[in-house]
């Protein structure tokens, strides 16, 4: 056994330094459309052909309008899945909403400085999320994501039973980076979830991947807002969305989807900052993607280019390291990214020899609250970005490291 | 005297019902740009044909990118006075950016919760400056607006006799709303100012008309990042700009210059909250305005759109109160607005007489910090956005206001 593993750890090294002497420079970090995807959206710039004045009579070009015009508000209703009067349209980025979201709801949460306010993280998840709650010395519980959603049992757990704990990150649909998409269960569960939980409790529903699917079907992510309704508890629920995956990852338009009162009372509280964000970027979206009919069209156009590079990334991971007790991945039918687990102890050392042989990974732990993934094994994985011409030698030197990776650990025990 | 003085407001009056009578709906509150004028940057939507990237590679339309495209960091250098290397392009508002360089300041400033906080406030001034320090319970202390700018002297007192005095707003240039231009003094004793201040002293330097001028000449400003650079209080400046007012009101893209130790410590502060703006916007507006002489090419054509406004209501307020003792106003060669004060304790009643006869004019007040004027006599006008057809009514209303309103107080005591 060990001089058949030593055997195949000689090959695999073999391998390796072949990928090494090749000068390879490839990047699987980055979870952003490639040119092709974002060629898409080309005709955007020019759409308007020198109409700017709504039907109601803006002008989009000038000042003002917080929540944004209605045809974008009905865009990102169509998109949210919730009604177009509960919808803000933001500037280009839905992160920078959900800062000012956090700014929004921190006195509320923090009545003195010394007031410990702690948010719950899904992990794997977000980076950017546990950076919003890094910058304000918001402690992060991190709470493991299942297949069907994060771990219900143990939230309601934490949330009964520690009033200090004012919100959730989440991404419900093909979420980041597993791909998993929350089960209706889970959903109401998310609903109830306030009543037990302290008050001005948020739940921050980052639906980023709303209409992203890989395969040519779109999961179906149960209506938080309706149950939340329901339940009684839609103030303590505010959704994200944005158009960075649609249309330009850089020069989209983002949505805030909230009650009416925590949408007025948000209104007010940007006023100080804010006189209103782009309408003519707005109106050429809405003028593009037109609806839900419009935007179902456009994403099918993306998913033809990105399912091959999924699959391919599928196919590399099941022929080398399938049946191998190796390693684990998520198969995901929608999102940006792959995510895999190594052996415990193995990530950083899987990513530090991708790095070697030219092939660029997400830091490890990048996936949990300060960078910091207790069992260094998760590896998230973005295969949009690079051509199919990059992303197979890249594929080809991750499987390599991670099989070498584990035999090093084998035999060194 | 007294019979005259009964005569003339029996006129005024008369004539005063006659506008009441006719049913008027017009508004000189908003300093915002006409129509006409967004119209001469209509071909900024369409103008990059499909062209999305940059001599360096970097794609517009993805993420990424804080201090924005080189391209229009050195628009906004022509158009701030300073190298492309301190500047930083927002998105399409500079107040955001304004509101956000306090945030970043704040900590430094605030130590504990109960640290005071202290600004000073050039009156009359622009109200959302005034907004920005209400909001972090700044506390505002009013210097009055001169000819050449603040009064200084006052300034260097408050500053030097008072640590917790952490920041100035100024508008240097057409400032808002009285339309002057710091002298070159002024300017020489604000990069001297921050040696005598508190730690962390900053300048605030919103330079929003810096190209804005009304009558074909524009004044000039002496470079302030030069004069602190030599004075060695760089690090206390900052300044902001934007194309608001030069292309689209609502879908510009917005300007920050500072020292090269700031706009990093800046950058990094903004990584949590921010991706990058608007790149495609930003490359629109290189296309299109190219340079300082494009600039200049083009704000001559707002001047011949603005100039008969501005002469419009100079010349009702010459024809109507010239030489009558009852109100000073200013006549400025640049910028949006002119600032009009009446006798003390009228401007209240002034706005609420026009209001009834359809004419909206800024809330009394709102140029002043917490919207209160202690002599109730500075009134806002802003002539820009109406039509010479609305404008022509609107000043004859405004100016029988003023007198009627003088008369009434007169006639009373």
């Amino acid at each position: 056994m060990s001089a058949d593993m030593q055997s195949r750890y000689e090959t695999l090294r073999a391998e390796y330094e072949t990928y090494q002497a090749a000068g390879l420079k490839l990047d699987l970090t980055r979870g952003k459309p490639a040119a092709e995807q974002l060629d898409l959206a080309n005709e955007l710039d020019g759409i308007l052909d020198g109409f700017y004045i709504l039907q109601d009579g803006t002008d989009v070009r000038n000042y003002g309008g917080i929540l944004g015009i209605p045809e974008a508000r009905a865009l990102g209703g169509d998109i949210l899945g919730v009604p177009a009067a509960n919808v803000m349209v933001g500037g280009n980025s839905s992160l920078t909403l959900m800062y000012q979201y956090v700014t929004f709801m921190l006195p509320k949460w923090r009545q003195t400085p010394d007031t410990p306010v702690k948010f719950i993280c899904q992990v794997p998840g977000y980076d950017r999320h546990f950076t919003i709650c890094e910058h304000f010395d918001i402690e992060m519980i991190p709470v493991p994501m299942l297949e069907d959603g994060p771990d219900m049992a143990t939230i309601q757990e934490l949330v009964a039973g520690d009033a200090a704990i004012k919100g959730i990150w989440c991404v419900p649909k093909y979420s980041n980076p597993t791909g998993h998409t929350y089960s209706p269960e889970v959903v109401k569960q998310f609903a109830a979830l306030p009543k037990t939980a302290g008050d001005n409790f948020a739940i921050f529903w980052d639906n980023a991947y709303a209409v992203h699917h890989i395969y040519g079907k779109l999961d179906s992510l149960t209506d938080l807002m309706s149950e939340a309704d329901s339940a009684g508890t839609a103030d303590n629920v505010v959704m994200f969305g944005s158009t960075s995956k649609i249309t330009f990852a850089g020069a989209g338009i983002s949505f805030l989807g909230a009650s009416s009162t925590n949408l007025a009372a948000f209104e007010g509280h940007l006023s100080s900052q804010v006189i209103g964000f782009d309408k003519v970027n707005q109106l050429r979206h809405a003028r593009f993607l037109k609806d839900a009919e419009g935007v179902a069209e456009h994403m099918n156009k993306h998913q033809a280019i990105i399912e091959p590079k999924f699959r391919m990334v599928e196919d590399k991971l099941s022929a080398a390291l399938g049946g191998k007790d190796i390693a684990a991945w998520t198969t995901p039918t929608g999102g940006y990214f792959v995510s895999l687990d190594t052996k415990p102890g193995l990530a950083s050392r899987v990513i530090s020899l991708a790095a070697e042989a030219g092939v660029k990974l997400t830091p490890a732990g990048a996936t949990f609250p300060h960078g910091h993934d207790p069992e260094d094994r998760n590896i998230r994985i973005a295969p949009t970005f690079p051509s199919m011409a990059e992303l197979e030698p890249a594929m080809d030197v991750l499987v390599n490291c991670i099989e070498l990776a584990t035999l090093e650990q084998a035999l060194a025990t």
